[in-house]
């Protein structure tokens, strides 16, 4: 299936069917297009929380726009960023490249002293807005998988990241909350957008050539 | 093609074939994946500037940190995000989409006026931080739609942001520049990460199960 038929399928779910379960295979599906997402300097600075628990579920839900979705999607997703960029976390990940290209560690040094020379300086705030970008793309990418399996999703942000964060244990883990992707099958009752049509600002508004 | 398939065929292209041009059509493609990007709000606060001037590319060149790509690659995509959040341009979008759906303009008021609080009383800074995230999911949805046409592609960041704003202009149009994406074919000879193993982090480091 065609990228862009996918994107004009899919749309912000706005109810899902309680009943109705996202497959493993179709789940990890979801997982790797993140996974295999591009991210500034290749660091993969965030991961992803499959969240199916219900309590936990039932304790996020007052901290999110849309509770119902929350309670009644078959697994959440939280893109999680690193709170900070760190000298270890960022030669953990060389390390690991190194290793995977049979290549001696350290082969990317001068690559690194530089990424640490940029951002180990920077307030951790300067840090995690550089981060928190990066989690977009895998979102996007996790967002047009679904669409290609025709699973429905919702991309979510205007939570309350405190809460989030608190009750997924987030901060133990260096971690803080972006965004919150839904993924499930719609209840077509209860999904007013469903039926409306897609509209976007038209080419020529949103493209210039030079 | 399978999404998954076109992002394990994906990798940043350090060095384009400047006798290769993606086609129109291709670039149609690779555009319209980036305006069905799903955005907040449905806003769609940024424009892709398709950059082909050769003189304006120069000036830029100097300012990227692979500068021959900027001058040798097809098309540079600049992403370019709104400098901020205004009533106006929230009522365009909002006014664009009743119209499309044929529902009475001011049918979403009482969800824009909750957009104009939450935004407008916001230092500039505060908005583009936002604005700027969207940006990342056209740029992710941009370069799968690339690989599944198997055009190579390149997103960058790391260049000097005042000077690609100022030599595009992007000022007068109330933008600033986000991210630059590099799409061509690769110089195979010069394209030293063209034969490297992907490396990602494992599923079990990066996925979280709650």
């Amino acid at each position: 299936m065609a990228l862009i038929e996918d994107l004009n399928w899919r749309h912000a779910c706005k109810a899902y069917d309680p009943a109705k379960k996202v497959s493993p295979e179709d789940l990890e599906k979801i997982l790797e297009a993140a996974r295999l997402a591009p991210t500034s300097s290749g660091l993969q600075p965030f991961k992803v929380i499959v969240l199916q628990d219900a309590a936990l579920r039932e304790q996020i839900a007052p901290a999110a726009l849309n509770p119902d979705c929350v309670r009644e999607c078959s697994h959440i997703l939280v893109f999680a960023a690193w709170d900070r960029y760190t000298a270890d976390r960022i030669d953990k990940v060389y390390d690991l490249t190194t290793d995977e290209r049979e290549l001696p560690r350290g082969r990317f040094v001068s690559y690194t002293d530089k990424l640490k020379e940029m951002y180990l300086p920077e307030e951790p705030e300067a840090n995690f807005a550089h981060i928190a970008r990066q989690t977009y793309i895998a979102l996007g990418l996790a967002l047009a998988q679904a669409a290609e399996l025709r699973i429905d999703s919702t991309p979510a942000e205007g939570f309350d990241n405190a809460i989030v964060d608190q009750v997924l244990g987030l901060g133990e883990m260096g971690l803080k909350s972006v965004s919150l992707m839904y993924i499930g099958y719609a209840d077509k009752e209860r999904d007013w957008l469903g039926t409306m049509k897609k509209v976007r600002i038209p080419r020529e508004d949103f493209i210039v050539e030079m």
